[in-house]
């Protein structure tokens, strides 16, 4: 239970900005205002303590507040010179919320507050103006009925609409004070008729309700969504400020107006705004008039707008950063009524930032930490080019457009169901899924499109709700083409459109094109402001920054955006590639038979070298049969044939990779995926060897397709994703491994004996136990010999391993002991820390989990610190116990977001790894990171 | 490099019983007898740091041993009287391995070390006994030849069979002096055709060499192959001993023998071993000659018997455990050459250390540190009554007899794949799997079946492997049965066997059986030996033994071995059971549909609360449509009617269960497994569906099965280990975990009302976030409150979750405050610590990573101390940091292995639960942590 004695109420010249918790931001802003000599009316502010008090107690004022609140009025009254509720000299008021962080979901504001059937003659006798009374008089009993009496506004704006249609009224000005009076009055008897009772006319009652709505609007429905979707805590409350009312619509010398001090979208330097002049606030929003451009102010009121520009100024100057500004100027005289740090697009955050350090208003530490990292995304998607878009139109390729459901540009072939977009995906193919509409066993699919176009469902329908949640572009809803998966085809336009097909997809506009549109990447020029404020990160972070790329031309990319080395390059994708898949295939289904028999010829060789003297004539017979037997396998010929094939082609895949990172470290993670997942799928060969079956076909492509499935069948898992991959397959088949590093090491020698520098980090994924690890990099680190004697070459690369299993982590001291580098591999570790098959888990529960807040992330998205995190710190100080020196990095897709980063440079990390498009938002969430340290330390 | 001034050399005086480690057990041994005063012959022992240190020198004795060696042997000459090499007096040794633990794969013995033909002159001087120099020179030359030089045993066999037969003798003590003298020449001329070297003359090189032999055994093939199976450490290193000779073949009045002190059998304490006169150690086991039984010494020499039977009694006295002797005669005069423990059967094991309390020799403590846990598994095995496989054989039931692969008797229905036992096994059928042979992806249906019957293989065949480390009776090449899988049958004699027709298998004879053979239950009467000891186990253990039951007939089983709860009662299983599964699958399709329209009817509800004044008639319409929609769903009424029906079934399965256990706790796991699994199978249905199609079927038969195939294919998952299953269905379909929560507690009530205790624990499986247990055990104890009130008893329930989550486990501060209880679910935990799929890992890499000792032991038996280990006890300690009463179990496979239970025990917690016939094993184990505790302690 709340003390009585604590203070819940502060009056304006008694607070500051710092008090942003206690006064929620509006209140803590005219505090500042009022202390810094500004014109601000005199008020005070009823604390967010009250509002929790108030909620604590079961929705009843804290003891005391009232009274404080009473208190700090008579201090209003004595200022003003005015008093609440008297007829002779009345005091009204303006009641507005204000939250910690600004909450549109909230109740805003009543203005007017203290009017009644006696103040308002008052009010008429002090101003003498009856038309200016009348109107605040109706504007004060619309707003409390709206916002204190719960009415529906409808009720209000029909009487309004009804009454200036009556009076011939073209806008609401152009009513006089008698008509406003008679709609003043159907207002109150509209109020009767909805609540039962009449309007409340005691302006303390006034207050009292109006205090209260505001304290309840907190736990609207509304505002608890608006909290939720915005992760804001529920239990910060809501300040409640009451303040003078001055009042803009007291003539043409009286407006009102909002204004930022800089161009909230470019980040230009210029006032930028709007105000109405005979005008209270709500109007400039309502759109019942329309505003004017706040320079036209220059014009109209230059010693005001002089003010107002100065102030504006020193308010900046003051916050040190670009304000968004409420005024209104009542006969003649400016009143500030509210100052907060605006809100900006991400070009005009990175623009004011450099721009304030040039002006030498902020360091470029502080400049750094005005920009929201994930923001600067949208500025580096490469977004459809504007001129190849309208010659598309031109030419009649825009085919559609719907919802704009999640932004970015995509450009890719179309296929119709999920497990079709993820086979081809995985040949290397840029894939835009098609579908009527999705649903959760669709998202293994979205998950590997590039974008995503559906043909029902709104903004919030699952394809929508999951492709911002993928950060995947998304047209939705687009209703006028017709899918028919099953035809494997859509229509639009009396057009068809067939699987593999080219489409481009705008999730910005909603639009949809036939073809391929160019895409250009922007705002990264060396001279941009952007490169400017990254090359200020540089300075400041300590994390290096890489890059995960598979191929050269991703390197290049990555490189540019300022990777400092490739964490991940992935081989698998490689071996999906059209002209390889049928070796690689090779390769696969023979390799069980051909390191069986070579294993069997191995150890014979060894059982001739350990036989004892009386067995050594019969172990040299066996060893004679065993070659004899590799000798005469075909599976061992093809085998060998489908590796040698390969290793020429990973080594043209690494010398393109090295070159492109130009000596910078490149870490190639070995075969990783399950064998089985280049086969054919089993369900396809199932049917088709079903349907030859009862076709009565007794052919040769019978026997052969029976055969196949066979094989595929041997090979399927029940859980792939905990199965036969990894460091196993290196364990159960060493000659893919082995070819793998031939591959790398002799790229390597090549380029180093040409004059280019390289370093090769050799990653070894999925080890759960040291041996794995060791014995692995034994057999490897023989070939690595073999090259480098072959090639007359001494190569500087290192052996390591991904941290990705929860056992790894946990006994990461035994196994840093073989491992020059860790990676942790956070999307599998994420995976099996939390027992989520992400394929299953996002589709059939996962973002359901985060919708009903289970979990308060998804996380695949941002690293789970409590469990996944626990992992990852454990790890790093059992690794560097071991191996003090130890390389730590992260290449998870978490190695791009923000507070993953953040986490990552708290436990010390060496770098974060991600993909070459989030290379500049790791860099600013580095340098974010570092300072926020650095703060810490302090 | 080891220091030259090392102790590498003990004389038997210098040595005792605890320096094991140093002198090898035989070493020891013999030194303890000498300081006892036992009539041990003078030698010394070189010590297995030696060993190693050689090793360490790249096979060169360190510095300083060899001149020990020759000290010794002077003081062994002084004590004898003899000298080596000395042909007037000569001394002779015997020169024997002897490792810290005992190993038969290594060299055992050179006898009669020391003889040339110099000292063979002064042997015959001496003994005046030619035959005894030349039986005792042949034998040197053989043992030598064989042992030291490497020589095929059977050249010197060939030689002296063909000696006998020339010189008509029957056995070897026909042939003469002359005769023996002819075999030792041609023995000596066999290895210069061997070695091309003459047999080496001088008595040091003798004994050097045999030194070195007995160092490189150490690292013979066969020993090393020993130590892996037998996990014993490969750098222990072995001992030599080099013993003065003794001599039993020195005529009538001389012999030799070996005895146990009691029955290693039975555990009888009674003399028990053989002898044989005239003969030297090696023709007692050789069978050259048949020994005979102990006890008929006491006849041939009455004075050395009772010698002899004293001694043994004082070492068994000293020892304080049956000992294994071996003894020499020479001409009437005793010598003791060795004692160790003596290896027993389980039988005798608990017989001796329980007998051994009863005599005052040990204490309890350490009667039940000297049984073997997992010795008296096979105690408790239920075997083939004997009379009823009689029966069945006089009945020409007998079908065929293979080899007996896996220990253990098996009875059940056939089956011919592993995926139908393993469908068949779900519903709780006993399944025996038959196969041609078995390859790894039939090792989830091994893992399910009761027993395993193939056609072809040996003992080392996949089956027979496999079947032994899961511990299921095989029998494997079993030729006679002719197995055709396609067809589902196999036949033998002429008869055909079905799929679902019953035979037994008894995989300690390798016998198969048509039909059902009665199992009997053996040695746990009341007052058994084992009973008493299980008694004693229970008076000194702290850890709970609970057990995994989840029919009533298991959990009476658990009950009459002794557990003292159920740890893990799995409701999945009581779904399976044929007359349910058709509802069960009702419930299932008919779910996620049915949950949609409950949870909109839910937020229509909720939106009508939350609803503004002004919207409350819209909400109220909308719920009205919510509730239209709800009552006209045929998926709503399926669902419902469903589960109604479940409900019935569920309250009598645990009625049963929670009497059959009296009042003691039992934990109910609430459904874990993913839905699909209790659907048909995809593949099947596909191909069902590819048929119907190509056959042109039109019917509602094609369009029905289409429909449960798209049904099927919805819910079917990639990994599905990791996917929609435990509390994560509880989250998306609450109404099942309901359900089950009201059979629990409403089973509950009505046995408390009827004056039965009750104590059900309610467990929610799979949690990894605090948030998933605590929304479902809010929902769920509204319930449970709801079933009491209507049944006005109030039961002492819990609720708890499993920890089989990494995640879980990192973070059970927070998932403590939800829960009162956790069980740690080792196989899942396993699974997801090491990323392992159990189904695929076991078939498809793991067996060979434990065979290639890539990992210690199979993590899916023993806990994985560091990695799984680590995480138990992580979560153990955050759990009691929260709650410090909570109580903690396992209910993985582990709970019944020792070593993972002591493990449980050092980490404190509170139970291990385990199958029921793993009770015993449990209590003895957890008896044997306690005590080792207790010494650690100390």
């Amino acid at each position: 239970m709340a003390p009585a004695s604590k203070t819940w109420v502060y009056l304006f010249e008694d607070g500051n900005a710092k008090m942003r918790d206690l006064l929620g931001g509006k209140g803590a802003g005219l505090s500042e205002m009022k202390n810094a000599g500004l014109p601000v009316p005199p008020g005070f502010t009823i604390t967010t303590e009250a509002c929790n008090a108030y909620y604590d107690a079961g929705k009843a004022f804290p003891p005391g507040m009232w009274d404080q609140a009473l208190t700090a009025l008579k201090k209003v009254e004595q200022e003003t010179g005015k008093t609440f509720g008297n007829p002779a000299n009345p005091l009204l008021v303006s009641v507005r919320s204000g939250a910690k962080f600004s909450m549109p979901g909230m109740m805003d504001t009543v203005l007017n507050l203290g009017l009644n059937s006696q103040t308002l003659k008052g009010l008429i006798d002090l101003t003498g103006n009856e038309r200016f009374a009348y109107d605040t008089y109706r504007r004060f009993i619309q707003m409390f009925g709206k916002i204190v009496l719960d009415i529906e506004p409808a009720k209000f704006e029909d009487i309004f609409e009804e009454g200036k249609r009556e009076y011939g009224a073209r806008v609401d000005t152009d009513l006089n004070a008698a008509q406003l009076q008679e709609i003043a009055g159907q207002f109150r008897r509209a109020i009767k008729g909805e609540t039962g009772r009449d309007f409340p006319e005691d302006p303390l009652e006034q207050l009292k309700l109006a205090i209260e709505a505001v304290f309840a609007s907190w736990n609207s429905p509304r505002a608890i969504a608006y909290r939720n979707f915005n992760k804001i805590a529920h239990d910060l409350g809501t300040a409640v400020n009451i303040c003078t009312m001055v009042f803009g619509n007291m003539g043409s010398d009286s407006g009102t107006g909002v204004a930022f001090t800089r161009d909230p979208s470019t980040g230009e330097r210029r006032l930028y705004g709007e105000f109405l002049m005979n005008a209270q606030g709500e109007d400039v929003v309502a759109g019942i008039r329309t505003p004017a451009k706040i320079a036209e102010l220059q014009q109209e009121m230059p010693p005001v707008y002089q003010q107002f520009a100065d102030i504006a100024a020193r308010l900046e100057k003051h916050y040190r950063d670009a304000q968004d500004l409420e005024f209104t100027i009542e006969r003649g005289k400016l009143y500030m009524l509210q100052t907060r740090s605006a809100k900006r697009t991400a070009a005009a955050a990175v623009k004011m930032a450099v721009d304030m350090v040039g002006e030498g208003l902020i360091t470029k530490a502080e400049a750094l930490q005005r920009v929201e990292p994930n923001q600067i995304y949208q500025l580096l998607l490469p977004r459809f080019d504007q001129a190849a878009k309208d010659e598309a139109i031109g030419k009649g390729r825009l085919l559609a457009k719907g919802l704009n459901a999640s932004p970015g540009a995509a450009t890719g072939k179309i296929a119709f169901d999920a497990d079709r977009v993820v086979e081809l995906a995985k040949q290397g193919l840029p894939m835009i899924m098609v579908r009527p509409e999705t649903a959760p066993d669709d998202v293994h699919g979205m998950l590997e499109a590039k974008g995503i176009l559906t043909a029902r469902g709104g903004a919030t329908s699952h394809a929508a709700v999951v492709a911002r949640g993928l950060g995947k572009p998304c047209v939705a809803g687009c209703e006028s083409i017709k899918v028919d998966p099953e035809a494997r085809q859509f229509t639009v336009g009396g057009k068809a459109f067939h699987e593999m097909d080219e489409i481009s997809v705008d999730g910005s506009t909603g639009e949809v094109f036939a073809g391929v549109i160019r895409t250009i990447d922007t705002a990264f020029a060396e001279d941009s402001e952007l490169a400017v404020l990254l090359k200020w990160a540089n300075e400041v972070k300590r994390l290096g920054v890489w890059a995960n790329a598979d191929y050269p031309r991703d390197a290049a990319k990555a490189a540019q955006f300022g990777a400092e080395g490739i964490g991940l390059c992935r081989t698998e994708h490689m071996f999906f590639e059209e002209e390889r898949l049928p070796i690689v295939r090779k390769m696969i289904l023979s390799a069980a038979e051909a390191t069986a028999l070579e294993k069997e010829l191995d150890a014979a060789r060894a059982a001739v070298e350990a036989a004892e003297p009386d067995k050594k004539a019969e172990a040299e017979a066996k060893l004679g049969q065993a070659k004899a037997k590799v000798g005469g396998s075909a599976a061992v010929k093809a085998y060998r044939e489908a590796l040698a094939e390969l290793l020429k082609f990973q080594t043209d895949d690494f010398k393109g990779i090295f070159k492109a990172m130009g000596g910078r470290p490149v870490v190639v993670r070995l075969l990783d995926p399950p064998l089985h997942e280049f086969l054919p799928s089993y369900e396809d060969l199932l049917v088709e060897v079903t349907e030859l079956r009862v076709k009565g076909n007794n052919s040769g492509e019978l026997r052969e397709r029976e055969e196949l499935l066979r094989a595929v069948a041997g090979m399927r898992e029940m859980n792939p994703m905990l199965g036969l991959r990894g460091c196993r397959l290196g364990l159960m088949f060493p000659a893919i491994n082995k070819m793998q590093v031939r591959a790398i090491l002799g790229a390597a020698c090549d380029l180093q004996r040409a004059g280019q520098k390289v370093h090769p980090e050799i990653m070894i994924p999925l080890v759960g136990y040291v041996n794995e690890l060791k014995i692995i990099r034994e057999q490897l680190e023989k070939v690595a010999k073999t090259v480098e004697q072959e090639k007359g070459q001494a190569i500087p690369y290192k052996f390591g391993t991904m941290i990705e299993i929860p056992r790894a982590a946990l006994t990461a001291d035994e196994i840093a002991q073989s491992a020059e580098f860790f990676s942790f591999g956070t999307n599998d570790l994420t995976q099996t820390t939390f027992g989520y098959s992400r394929d299953d888990a996002e589709g059939k529960f996962l973002l359901q989990y985060v919708e009903r807040k289970i979990l308060p992330t998804n996380p695949f998205q941002v690293l789970d610190r409590s469990g996944v995190g626990k992992l990852v710190q454990i790890a790093a100080e059992l690794g560097r116990a071991t191996r003090p020196d130890i390389k730590l990095g992260i290449c998870g897709e978490h190695g791009g977001e923000p507070s993953s980063i953040e986490f990552c440079h708290q436990v010390g990390l060496s770098y974060v790894s991600c993909s070459p498009f989030r290379v500049p938002i790791a860099r600013l969430a580095a340098a974010q990171a570092a300072l926020a340290g650095v703060e810490r330390d302090k």
